[in-house]
């Protein structure tokens, strides 16, 4: 999370689609703001020419995402062996279900992010507890200063990647079916069928002093 | 989505994770319900030596998952070019925020299914048509025999990968906290916050001849 941004990415082979190119955006305020209504995005890295792709939280401070992991976690040790490993980040929501007359023309509202670049250790002790905040922060703001910071066993067990925002593009669909004019007086019931995230009642933890309320960040509603 | 299925996938070297092992299985019944209980999945492959993650649907029948796209696009493409495209497909569903009382145990329960595999283009005109109705059953149960199926040239322009489940783990998160026994006294609130996924009232499409009445299978609720 972080301050109002404007200008937009460049775009790159990697970050222009080959199909529905007027999808596409590149301007920082839709990146940010799509990066910033979620927390858990896909991660891809190639092991052994493989592509592997495994769900990990982020946060985002300025033009830089921040993950995290064990140190002995696979990519933060290649990352760190090889000082930086070539990923893609994708961050998705699903806005609505979309239901044309037609089979071929149903679809998916959604907004979804593609970084594409180089996540690289992030060595500097005071950059790292930043991003360590950033990235709890991104879960639920707030929370990291609520809770206990990090110690330095706890620190030197936790690799951070950096990974900058610069081959990046966003991704949305919006609106209604698009079913072919022949189609719309066929008899099946057509539209969108909202979706949404929502946060439950906290369930305090076991032995959790009752003294201690449930603060105002954890009844705000869930992220678009 | 299809009938129960017992046994168990075999362990491979790129499914047993390097962390967390008690948080892995390979049961069948396990990886089909998580897969079943949702239609976005992320879709790693490989792109000129680097990775690429994007979005997309899937559907399931028995052991083996589907996803389409425009012949058009790259990654269909280059799976129909090369006869079969190394992938890998991961579907996540995030459960709750775990909130310990210290920022480094702060965590998230979430069910996750990870598939390594060749994704092979689908040709005999039955599986495609089939894996198709897989597709949109698999979005919302009951919508492909009530919206007009596709015609030749809509299957034409539709290409369908198969992807067969065999490498392929689940791992899950469940339960509390796990504070350390020192941080359980301090005043930070600690706890679940659950976090679900649901479905909003149904809008109509312009146009929708309002004798056709919104279908039961709209209103049933949101997937876990």
């Amino acid at each position: 999370m972080s301050t109002s941004a404007t200008g937009s990415y460049t775009e790159s082979p990697y970050t222009v689609p080959t199909r529905n190119k007027k999808r596409a955006a590149y301007d920082r305020e839709t990146v940010h703001a799509i990066l910033d209504a979620g927390y858990v995005c896909h991660l891809g890295f190639v092991r052994d020419g493989r592509p592997v792709v495994l769900p990990t939280l982020y946060g985002r401070v300025g033009d830089r995402l921040y993950v995290h992991g064990s140190t002995g976690s696979r990519p933060l040790n290649t990352a760190q062996r090889d000082a930086g490993l070539p990923v893609c980040l994708t961050v998705t929501h699903v806005d609505a279900l979309v239901l044309a007359r037609s089979a071929f023309h149903h679809s998916v509202n959604y907004r979804s992010v593609v970084v594409h670049g180089v996540a690289t250790p992030v060595t500097d002790p005071v950059e790292k507890a930043e991003a360590l905040d950033a990235l709890v922060d991104h879960v639920l703001p707030g929370r990291a200063a609520d809770s206990r910071p990090a110690n330095d066993k706890e620190l030197a067990a936790t690799a951070v990647l950096a990974l900058d925002l610069e081959e990046v593009s966003a991704k949305a669909r919006t609106g209604g079916p698009n079913d072919d004019p022949e189609d719309e007086s066929l008899p099946y019931w057509s539209g969108l069928l909202p979706v949404g995230v929502v946060h439950g009642e906290p369930v305090p933890a076991e032995g959790l002093d009752p003294a201690v309320a449930a603060p105002d960040y954890l009844t705000s509603p869930g992220r678009p």
